[in-house]
């Protein structure tokens, strides 16, 4: 905008659903093949959230109907744990309606993704989204609501009982969508879900016909994630003043007690000392400069614990080990993780499988598959601090040119992401994400390099063992005619095992 | 987010202003560097804009002020049309405040990026905005203001009367920015923004001494940019109800002619008989299905004009050419363009520069440029769609590896500009435009294949001119001497006219 003129009345505030609806492309429906995929994606992600907060094993069904050249409706259903009927018209017909201060991984964090994908649903047809939904303490219920864009708010257009098979939500969406140039981007988006959420289940219907069953890798359910209180390392003056005005009436001591995350008594005491301010005074007599210099102070000081990382939940090895071989051909797999860290006050996790396969493409540098807080993102890598990091190191040292084809899975999860566009694609430069991508990398290409040496060495191995076969097998033959028996017994196993034992050494 | 759970009574909505404090990386303010040069290209943006509004030569003043190791104060004074003090508050304490309804070219559109750059000073130093404010019919100004994020509302520190010694208006922020990381990149800025609007002064500020003044290369101010109506073809349902909800008492044909361009009344006619719509039918009597069918209609009739290209603004050969060859060393410069077409309804027109010099970088590839409604993008590039289109071309096939550096400039207007995200660094994928800029790439290139074709050609020209030359004035010297003259009259001039003419046929 350029300074409002006085005799021009139009300027007006506009709401963040009419922001995105005028650009849409922000969000990720630039144009039919993106909005397909984008709105797949959008409900996949609420439904696995919500999954995980019902602790069940995921079960997604995605529908595809052709409507007609260029009008598809998709439909997503879900057994996670339903959503309360007063709360259906809010939270999928505003945009910017989402969780206020609790710091948890989640998969969707705008509260943007599925009333974006509505609201393109809603300009390009004209028709309204479908919800259906049950929780363990309410009866079935089928709404079909439109998004008041210029207010942000919901337009409910019909509301009726409806019982379901099941907990759980099924959301339908009609929508201008090419699904011919948006399938291969579906599929993968599905087969690279089931890597990082290797218990969940996936199956897709086009047009009444299954064309994919996928995932249920894994029967273990990921530990429960937990909400937790803000670090204090994460205050900037905007959060302390948001908490100050909940808590005028405490005390400084018991302020940082019950709203930080890391600070008991003791920490507390020690803070204070430290930085000499009385614990007694009342957080309502605090200035504006002494409440920036305490924002400071506690940025700064070095005496706070480590984020808690239970409200983060990484794949785990043996289980991104499982998704990585069950979706894909490798032949061999090395999993390296780097400890929580953070990020401005945000714990920060970072895990990463090296394959090695026929079936990733050849190049100089690895295939890198991404994904964040489970998300797998396939768009606009180039930009990213994942892919610049990656291009930083020198493989080459690796050996990666000369082996099989590698790729790396790598895992980034944190409460916060710092997602270059609301379309959620690609990572912003933070120091701290780069320096800790890049270490893990380069554990990885020592892996790697040990890798190339030891299987040089196993050809030599496997010569041997070869011999060592031959010979085992003679003397079990001549030891079965000496012993007058008629059958020779196997002797694979134990030689493999031998060799298993001085492979490892 | 996930569905909220009924006992889960921490969801509401957010405010814009809360999403970008949330995601600022999004917006450009990632971190001190990046923030530092956001702050400065925001504001440069919308002075530029108010400068245009008041139809004068802008002449802008930038100051930045180092406070301490980490923090710095930005001032940004304009000379354009000044801010009518009671919207002082709105225009600069609230995120997507901007125009409501018209179509017109601006540098800024989403009434995001200076509040974005005020939160962000809040939130890193605590300290208010400060606004000083003259117009033809106010009296000067002085604001201080914060941004209530919660509410995305202005909260005015302090105002007081204070006369400026002219029209215009003056913005200081201070924010935690890196400056040293920062300054090349905030000297491009003004450098490219010189190229852009030629006719614009620029002088930069730091720390009292003035290290860069530039800028004011043309004396011809553009023509002022007019603001129109939607076209008919950019209609979706969620225009078409809204306008009708401000003209429900009109027949179809009036609501037809009074709310879109280019619909008169011969227009309004064929295109309703085609249709076979009744024109006397009253807008408030349409179902929802024949709205729909309406939008649809008005989107793929072929019958309609272009759209209006009077609310653009391209810079024009001439200027172009003055603002490149004034600021970069070029010794070939070749100015292409094509006409205002269109993209959903909105028009846009291209043009752009070849450039040819030492200066530019050496690359198979031309060196990229990249303008938008004058702004200069120095963000971002490799995935924007300028980018892919330029790397589409085999630049080879025009010899732009043979000879010297080669550098494009492309510039971009349109009344709505597909950013792929707020921070307004690359476009997305828009088929017209990617069409377009194809086809003006192209011509560039057969122009730079001619080019090389003619320095080739002209290097065998050179040595024939200089025979001629060599004869011409022998022959000039012999014939003085036959007539008894004195002084042999000069030759060059005649030979090089002759070989003009030779050259242009």
């Amino acid at each position: 905008m350029s300074h409002p003129k006085s005799q021009d009345a139009s300027f007006e505030s506009i709401s963040p659903a009419e922001f995105f609806y005028r650009n849409q492309q922000m969000a990720g429906f630039g144009n039919p093949t993106q909005a397909a995929y984008s709105t797949i994606r959008e409900l996949v992600e609420n439904s696995l959230d919500s999954c995980e907060d019902a602790q069940t094993q995921p079960m997604l069904e995605i529908d595809i109907q052709t409507i007609n050249a260029d009008t598809i409706m998709i439909t997503v259903s879900d057994n996670g744990t339903g959503v309360p009927p007063e709360q259906v018209p809010s939270a999928f017909g505003r945009v910017l309606y989402g969780s206020k201060y609790s710091q948890q991984q989640k998969r969707g964090t705008f509260g943007l993704g599925v009333t974006m994908a509505i609201l393109y649903g809603q300009i390009t047809t004209d028709s309204p989204v479908v919800i259906h939904t049950q929780t363990h303490t309410s009866k079935g219920v089928l709404y079909k609501l439109l998004v008041d864009v210029e207010n942000n708010r919901p337009l409910v257009e019909s509301k009726e009982q409806l019982s379901r098979n099941a907990v759980g939500t099924t959301v339908t969406v009609q929508l201008r969508g090419d699904l011919k140039r948006s399938l291969d981007r579906i599929v993968e988006y599905i087969r690279l879900s089931t890597v990082s959420t290797p218990h969940a289940k996936f199956s897709l219907k086009i047009d009444n016909e299954v064309v994919l069953e996928l995932g249920g890798w894994s029967k273990t359910l990921p530990a429960p994630i937990r909400a937790t209180k803000p670090h204090p390392r994460s205050v900037d003056m905007e959060l302390l003043r948001r908490l100050i005005s909940r808590h005028s009436e405490k005390s400084l001591d018991s302020f940082l007690q019950s709203c930080f995350q890391k600070i008991g008594s003791r920490t507390s005491a020690r803070f204070l000392r430290f930085m000499n301010l009385n614990p007694n005074r009342l957080m309502s007599e605090f200035t504006r400069d002494e409440l920036s210099q305490l924002a400071q102070a506690l940025r700064k000081y070095d005496g706070f614990e480590r984020p808690d990382s239970r409200c983060l939940s990484t794949i785990g090895k043996d289980e991104f080990l499982t998704g990585v071989v069950s979706v894909f051909n490798a032949k061999l797999v090395e999993y390296a993780s780097r400890g929580v860290t953070e990020w401005q006050g945000n714990p920060l996790a970072l895990e990463a499988i090296l394959a090695i396969g026929d079936e990733f493409p050849r190049s100089d540098v690895p295939t890198l598959y991404r994904f964040v807080n489970r998300v797998p993102l396939l768009y606009d890598s180039s930009e990213g601090v994942m892919t610049r990091v990656l291009k930083r190191i020198n493989w080459t040292r690796y050996n990666a040119k000369s082996c099989e084809p590698v790729a790396l899975f790598l895992h980034l999860c944190s409460t916060k992401i710092p997602f270059r566009a609301a379309g959620k694609q690609s990572l912003a430069s933070i120091p701290e994400i780069e320096h800790e991508t890049y270490h893990l990398f380069k554990e990885l290409g020592r892996k790697l390099g040990r890798l190339n040496d030891r299987s040089r060495r196993s050809a030599r191995q496997v010569k041997k063992m070869r011999e060592f076969s031959r010979s085992f097998r003679q003397i079990a033959r001549f030891s079965t005619t000496l012993a007058g028996q008629d059958e020779v017994p196997s002797t694979d196993e134990l030689v493999k095992q031998l060799f298993e034992v001085s492979q490892d050494e």
